[in-house]
């Protein structure tokens, strides 16, 4: 089943269910007016929204045309959005060039940061920032969506919370971190608000291409309309979706609707820290991660972070080549009124 | 204005109109059936509940007695909770008791974490927790609620969004913070689902105790029925909560409804450090600072954190030693079933 929520000038919009080929969608606001509403009773209301999605495949219901720009995230705004780091590659890079190893613990603990979720941006919208010399980065992810998860669920049973599947765009402000960092409080205003794929999937959506409680797709990622990575999300995911939920969920309940990332997507494709789409490998999803190679390299970093006019384009496809959540693709520009 | 939330078998409960003195309520649904409601659309709204409020207090309505017990936290999930260190005494007093000074940016840039927000605890319920082998502690503060904040806001302009007043305990695993913070992400399992005070109040409703965008009062916790603190929350207060608002809107925008924390409340008192109630000093408002002061004292700490049946009181009194937003009442017990 595939879901999407499209603006109508409400702060949570109205829930919208989209063909498996993303070129239908119907209104359900008789099942389901918002996608909170929808996760908020998803044992009941799941079952309708199923039927009803069968029927729009089957071309049996009156249908409008599918349209990306008009979505917000999938949840405007949410209560729960934790973000892991699971493709370890990603933290050793990032401490590897500034001369740091990583502690043994981080290949058995997953790193997991609290996120702000009261103001997602949609996914064709603009990135407005104040300021492009805060060192603007995307960060291309994978992100699950539960029903409510127990305090202390264990890793085994976690997975079955997993309700729903969606991109994200953890867009990061590079220059505010090691500040932060070095408070000892964790990310704030590093982390601005992020971008969530215009449409969420259930798992089985994805076939045989989620498995162990990973998706094994490419996530692929144009940084101003050039290829720039193509990792495989299911390679080098040190902790699957499960263990996040579950390492999220040790000293709180989860409320339905709880977003959890998975990190930034980062292959070492046999190298030591993985290449550049430019040396023939797969690239990254961030371009701190290209910094850091070449600073490991070279000394020092070469590719800037992003300016104000730059573009980032986020998605996935099935083995078919066919776009499974609809594309993450957007400006940053400048949120001061000139 | 004070307005609570009542438990009604749903996830965002109902809002309820609170008398000044807290003893009469009544239902608004016909203005706003939820609090989040309320705040979505605030300035539309506020007059409204603002009229019907001193019908209320002046015994023209036809009211129930209220019950502080039957009160979810007045946002029982929230879409931001941004938790600030604002008495920069408590972070001073934590660091001293393992030989670490603080760095002097602390008295300039706001300390201040990322909550989690979609499982709050209501006033009266108990603390659930799988193990008090995890260092429970309370943490007693104030917190805002504010409308929506345009990224960027400058601190002199934030005061402007402060809609509501609240009480927090913003429980903490105090053996979990160490290896959590040396991940360097922040806080996570270390602050469990945090809890609201029975009633927010419109800053009106503390006439010159809120002054400068301070509440100019003692906050008073109870321990196991003893009296344990009552610092004044205006003193040594680093950061107001305008600088606060300001701090969290740096990079985004803050969603209507946002919830702004304080901090724990502590006093230096003209001492070095503050002193204990039993020492006839105003006492803390969590027990690691007791224990902080003994480790300086003695080398180490002799209170122990919270076990499972012990109990914390929150609450803060007017002049005239009414209570103004009901107490946050609960005790410490295991979530796992026996």
């Amino acid at each position: 089943m595939k879901l999407a929520t499209y603006k109508n000038n409400t702060r949570d919009g109205k829930l919208m269910l989209v063909s498996r080929d993303l070129t239908q969608t119907i209104e359900v606001a008789d099942i389901a007016s918002t996608m909170q509403q929808a996760l908020d009773d998803w044992a009941q209301i799941q079952p309708a929204l199923q039927d009803r999605y069968e029927q729009l495949n089957a071309g049996s219901l009156k249908a409008e045309t599918f349209d990306e720009s008009l979505c917000e995230s999938p949840l405007p705004r949410a209560f729960q959005w934790a973000d892991g780091s699971a493709y370890v590659n990603h933290v050793e890079l990032v401490r590897k060039a500034r001369g740091a190893e990583i502690p043994a613990s981080f290949w058995t603990d997953p790193l997991m940061y609290q996120g702000g979720s009261d103001d997602f941006i949609g996914p064709r919208d603009e990135v407005l920032l104040p300021s492009d010399e805060w060192g603007i980065d995307f960060e291309g992810e994978v992100a699950v969506i539960t029903d409510d998860v127990p305090m202390g669920v264990a890793a085994d049973k976690a997975g079955d919370h997993i309700k729903l599947l969606m991109l994200v765009n953890d867009v990061s402000l590079r220059g505010l971190i090691p500040g932060e960092l070095a408070k000892g409080f964790g990310f704030f205003q590093s982390k601005p608000s992020s971008v969530f794929s215009p449409v969420a999937v259930t798992p089985d959506e994805l076939n045989d291409a989620w498995k162990e409680n990973k998706v094994h797709l490419p996530l692929v990622s144009h940084y101003n309309s050039a290829l720039f990575g193509k990792p495989e999300a299911g390679e080098d995911m040190t902790f699957d979706f499960a263990q996040l939920v579950a390492h999220a969920a040790k000293s709180r309940n989860l409320g339905a609707g709880a977003i959890i990332g998975s990190g930034t997507v980062s292959n070492k494709q046999g190298t030591e820290h993985g290449s550049s789409i430019e040396e023939g490998g797969v690239g990254y999803s961030c371009i701190a991660e290209v910094r850091m190679i070449e600073t490991i390299r070279d000394g020092k970093p070469a590719t800037p972070f992003m300016s104000f006019g730059d573009s980032i384009r986020i998605e996935m496809f099935d083995r078919d080549g066919k776009s499974i959540f609809g594309a993450i693709d957007q400006v940053v520009k400048s949120s001061i009124a000139k």
